[in-house]
């Protein structure tokens, strides 16, 4: 682990432990073993910890996301993919989604106006995801206030304990969204 | 509105803002336009702040929930109830559920222990409205992991932008939950 990594990773345990406000930059470097100049040729800020705290998560999942928007995978399968690859980076860095979920309304101008517009756009791939699947006759249309609340399903654990088998909640939740709850099923339904 | 509760009002307003450990509890008695003496008299302890602001909301919806348990209602009217009552809390009390979902990790000992016995309980209400599905053969068995994501659903608006019709947005994630995301209906679902 480089330093920088080193110190996103204490600057994220301590934001979720103590909140970001409760924490102060020299607790950081404190914490990460590095003294206030060294700490600032990697950080200019605060704030910038916990900007780059959050883009680094929402921006992992992006990958994941655009490159199983490009495998070709059938409709139900891109968006198993999706639902386990965010569920799984949640269950693995839960201090950091924690602090993005908690924290995000901290951050100013344009660095906030940033962390949304990125999230925004991880919102955008799951939107894709289920176009693909209205467009190949697989799924019905969902309205699109529904994206938030899927996505925000598969994060909210960030914010209790962290699941045990994310990629089976991951499922739980999927095949819920997916089949429905109703007990009536189509005889061509899986 | 009483000392108290515009005093509760007040904390959940900065503890929004700036984060519970962000928070002095001077600056609540001064924001709420009280002595540190007569804040003492509503209550002892910040952290008595943040578990009482926790408890009302949990208790609120628990509330709405009896009482909609107890209605008689058929199971997907009652599902649509409490959905559509935990959306409405959160949009009419964005600032304490987001302190809420935010800081609970804050509160130590009992006080812990008993907010997250409180959200357990509105949780289980949500797997007795399931229940009653199941045993009147409307609903197909859950999972016992999907509660906790549905009430994250419903629940994660706190963290964002305040809906601006909760009701549309709870019948829109409950009616994705019941029917499914698949485009085959049965012949027999409403």
């Amino acid at each position: 682990m480089s330093d920088r990594e080193r110190l996103l990773a204490v600057a994220a345990g301590l934001f979720a432990r103590q909140g970001y406000h409760g924490t102060d930059i020299a607790d950081v470097a404190k914490a990460a073993g590095l003294g206030r100049d060294a700490l600032h040729r990697h950080v200019e800020s605060k704030e910038a910890l916990l900007y780059t705290i959050s883009r680094a998560r929402v921006d992992h999942v992006t990958g994941q996301a655009a490159a199983a928007l490009g495998a070709g995978h059938p409709p139900e399968d891109l968006l198993r993919t999706l639902a386990r690859g965010l569920l799984r980076d949640v269950a693995d860095h839960r201090a950091e989604w924690a602090v993005f979920l908690r924290e995000h309304p901290a951050l100013t101008g344009d660095r906030q106006a940033d962390v949304l517009a990125a999230h925004e756009r991880y919102a955008d791939q799951w939107r894709q995801a289920l176009d693909r699947g209205v467009a190949a006759g697989v799924l019905r249309e969902a309205p699109a206030a529904l994206v938030p609340g899927v996505v925000g399903m598969l994060s909210h654990p960030a914010l209790w304990d962290a699941p045990a088998d994310p990629d089976a909640l991951a499922d739980a939740y999927l095949d819920a969204l997916l089949g429905g709850l109703r007990a009536t099923r189509p005889a061509s339904a899986p």
